[in-house]
């Protein structure tokens, strides 16, 4: 893609910590220009280090090109400039927002929750499904006037991410899966800042985190799922039923989630725990064949020790862009259960934003 | 039982975490009397406040009664006043030191997991199955010479202790279970000190705990089963096959281990969450009906706050002797889920121990 | 003060951490009588378990007699029944309140920090300098129109209180301190509830309260010093100038203020280390001589091990009403330093303030 | 330096924590080759991944260039072909193996604590005193038989690092410190694998490190004196005497040093603290003029913001070469007060070695 000339992208939410997340990464990115910021009416024409002091919450200090942005409130006329927005937007917002900078004809890469179970939306998790993609011609279609360009792109959950990639590569190499059981201990950082009281979680466990299961159980099935009626519509994995059931945790984390997981296969007899290990480490996805500057080497890493992956030591691994797996082995109950990590402010947030907008424009969606 | 004289007993392991909250329960205890302290041959001819010099970590200072308590090897021949002991030794000399014991006629409570499989001796989670006290006379007779007192009662693994008190009150009230799928998420303490590095948890989760999965798999089979053969063997739940898979994870978190359980019950139609919830708090033990001195008031706890049970604010509750169970609900893929607290120290360690020994006082077993 | 009639008392702010700590602290108390709740006006008609809903943060549940007590706002015609208040209302609100609940002729024992340095209010550490309390009909005499009983009687900031009590032991041995120099290391409950970010503080250290410094710095002169001019002002130190230096810093601990500090006096030779010891261990308070009911057997409690006091293993002992030091030991710059350790949920906020009002009944200010 | 042929080094205590961070600085360095691995004999003859098999705990895996490289035991013999060794020994073992180095005529960059006050050995903090390396044709000399090239450089205790860099740019710009006290907040990884137990720190701060507060007190004045009596002797600070003192606490924090630091200088008035902001934000040092690879672009970075600097946000900074410092104040008791940071597992071990290295072969020293 060198040589092209970058397309202008703001960045929705800026002053928030997935805002602050797509910043760090859109700095010297070789496809997108880092042109706006938008954030809500407090901020809006203020530098971007005053509408940010006290809560840049990053190991590295804001860039030096960005510390003297002007920011602007986040409606599509701030940002006639651009042609592609990324979206930190925290959900009580994000819905409308995000629908009035489609309707000016921007392309969206959302990590809201909004429209990820819309039925015109992709639901697409970079390693996993950008061949959903396909349906955004028709997503234009039903729009009001019929859209040329603009559309909304989100990515999946933190947690679900995290599962998908591993459950994708299962299902390419094994067939359908039938049930997929998991339970996950999510890092502070999935909340946002000031997010989790630090009198909850030190020392502590919360077994509960708000829709969290609910949204798990449900993207699961549309991302795994394939397109139907000629790429209009999604077929959320019904042609072969899967049964998920997922238990959320909070726990005293900075980034990275981890999953149990355990799983069984419509085809039996199941693949032993040594196919699965080589079918994870095979893995490729349709964006590191593209090419794409912000993808993995490695979509799955398979640990062979028996106590990885850990948050900590294994969260920065590839820029936190890969999933890591270990613990692969025989369920009791189910046919294989495994142990999977993913970097959730990296690959679970920001990070797939960034690959779905260079998938797309790899595969044309952006002009 | 007032008025009774008090039974001597002896701490083995004494300096050592479990040991040291042994102390502290036996502390003006109405049934018995703390009359010996064995630990390694370095400990031996020290007072106690010395040989546990730097290893005491109670959030209570060494009572004064104990503090000056001269320390004894771990022979039987050093508390021949005693008839009973409760047994904190590490499993590399559990095995033969209580073995000693067992041969010198005395009644050893341990929390050593030596023992827990082995076919004579009982497997007894104090809220669960106390009846398995009836194979002890069966384990004296195999003994050679033949006992008239000795025996050896282990109690279970403390994160199988917190699950199968909740799976022992859902049998009673709905008929044998098929299948526990169970997550945990174990505190640190359960690791003994020095135990888990700070390198290793702190802003981390370590998704293994060496054969603690292998344990939780194993026990529960016996605990939940009956006897059989006239009390001389275990039933291991077969008559009604089970299976169990279990996931273990290491948290940040000081004590009080926590499980995501999902449970599928051979009795169809499952009962529902509300019906569940109804038995669970009804739930009563032979331990409180016996009246014995540590059993809780109630014996499994039903939260209704969608989030909690919580280590750091339930672990407490009723010194820590009873189980905390929060968030029970339908599970979409086996029958009902739910998330169970146990203080890992206490009914998950040293209570059992006490309050099994309560039992076999109460039953007669200690004479 | 046994058979003596309970006094009738308001809790204010009685939703908030503090004033959760003063409800456990009242139920049952022997002199007073849990009366009445105040909050805010959102919560006010509501019942105390429906109102404090989620943000109940203790290891007890709501004492069985206070969950269903109605919650009123903070006007003392709420509380017409009431003789006493104790406040845990935040600063933002107490300044207000507590001057109509005094004019209303209660009298009120607050954590609040409003009028702490106020000219007419005692600044009073139970443990400390409960002969401040003199200045009590001077505060009344000011009023207009004069009070006959009601007035304010703040406490100190928690970080300042674990630091006076031990200059105070120092200072009734040795004489008058010329220096103090301070370093805090302060758990998060001092910030309340949600408080202090879990992204801020794990894995991390915040070196910077706001304006904790100066309250210390400022307090601790007010608290050290006399009363001057018939009890009608406070000495402030002056009369031996004190050079007082504090540095503030926020650690991930649930409990406990820890300290570092280092003291000059005037008085020279100063006392050898073993000297100071023994003056801390013999210091003794006047809330200990009135038979308090919540007062600490042992003041000060020294360590002898080199590495207490520690905030977990240390903030409970006492339940939490004494102050813990170590590391008694020669300072190359000034003359001694230590460590010392203040339970700053219980003495350093709600057992202040029950302990100055058992000292205030005691002493006749509450007739 | 481009173009010379690379210095085959060892890395001495390879397996260790510290051992781990030279692996990583070492890999494609331009001045230097990492030829050998020296480790204890349990290790030695295995492959590195093997021998340090569940003790590498970096966020990075072992790089591949090392993973199969052959361990040896830490004898001169064992690494004849190299010119130079980092140690990063446990002290020990460190005194022995270092000095049969020397003997052996290589150059040895140490960790430990060994060699420090050796009056022969400079103490070298490379952002600070890399003059004292002229006493090494001294410290040759003293040998017997004389040496040609072999010496013995250690760098500084972790704590002190962190804080004569603020020190240093101090006395340069206002000449010679009076009085300096010093409070750490010190993460665990100073303490080593497995170091501090995760019970002993978990919700806690331990207020005590064996010989640390010693190590600073003793350190601080070799470090930041001259040299004397034609470079054959350390001056120690005593033509301008300078009080020390100490307190060292150790918190729940992963990587970096905070210090709580107030100094008072000689010669008064002392400046405001403006200007020593300045002063400090203008500091640059020998290591930044020679170009050497390893040092920071800026020596101190001064925050604005009041709450910083603090330990998970700053500590990765120019990865870890540097130090921060903030809340520059004036003290009520001595002339300023401040707070320092430093990465301890860089610049405050592994990074001062290699820069120590990098001078000396800039300065002359290794041919």
């Amino acid at each position: 893609m060198s040589g092209q000339k970058k397309i202008k992208v703001v960045v929705l939410g800026a002053t928030g910590t997935v805002g602050q997340r797509f910043i760090l990464q859109l700095v010297d990115h070789p496809n997108f220009e880092l042109a706006g910021l938008g954030a809500s009416a407090a901020s809006a024409g203020r530098l971007y280090h005053e509408a940010v002091a006290g809560r840049w919450k990053q190991a590295h200090p804001i860039p030096e090109s960005v510390r003297n942005m002007t920011v602007n409130s986040c409606i599509p006329e701030s940002f006639s400039s651009c042609d592609l927005a990324f979206s930190g937007l925290d959900s009580s917002v994000a819905g409308t927002v995000e629908c009035a900078f489609r309707a000016a004809n921007m392309c969206v890469f959302s990590n809201a929750k909004n429209y990820r179970m819309d039925p015109l939306c992709p639901l697409i998790v970079p390693l996993v499904n950008p061949s959903h993609l396909a349906i955004l011609p028709h997503q234009q279609a039903c729009m009001s006037p019929r859209l040329e360009h603009g559309f909304i792109v989100p990515n999946a959950n933190c947690s679900t991410t995290g599962v998908v990639v591993v459950l994708k590569a299962l299902e390419d190499a094994f067939g359908p899966l039938e049930t997929v059981m998991m339970q996950t201990m999510q890092a502070i950082s999935g909340a946002g800042y000031p997010g989790v009281s630090s009198l909850d979680i030190l020392d502590n466990v919360v077994p509960y985190i708000r829709d969290e299961e609910e949204k798990m159980e449900a993207e699961t099935g549309k991302i795994l799922g394939g397109l139907k009626n000629n790429d209009t519509a999604f077929e959320m994995h019904e042609t072969n039923p899967m049964k998920v059931s997922a238990q959320c945790n909070r726990v005293p984390v900075i980034d990275g989630h981890l999953a149990c997981v355990s799983v069984k296969f419509k085809n039996q007899p199941a693949p032993s725990s040594d196919q699965a290990i080589k079918a994870l480490r095979n893995f490729t996805c349709e964006a590191q064949k593209l090419g794409c500057h912000s993808a993995p080497k490695q979509a799955i890493t398979v640990h062979d020790e028996p106590d990885r992956p850990q948050p900590r030591l294994d969260r920065e691994w590839q820029n936190g862009a890969g999933v890591s797996v270990g613990r692969v082995r025989k369920c009791p109950v189910l046919d294989i259960k495994f142990v999977s990590l993913v970097n959730n402010v990296m690959l679970g947030a920001a990070t797939s934003s960034v690959l779905n907008a260079e998938i797309a424009l790899r595969k044309g969606y952006l002009q």
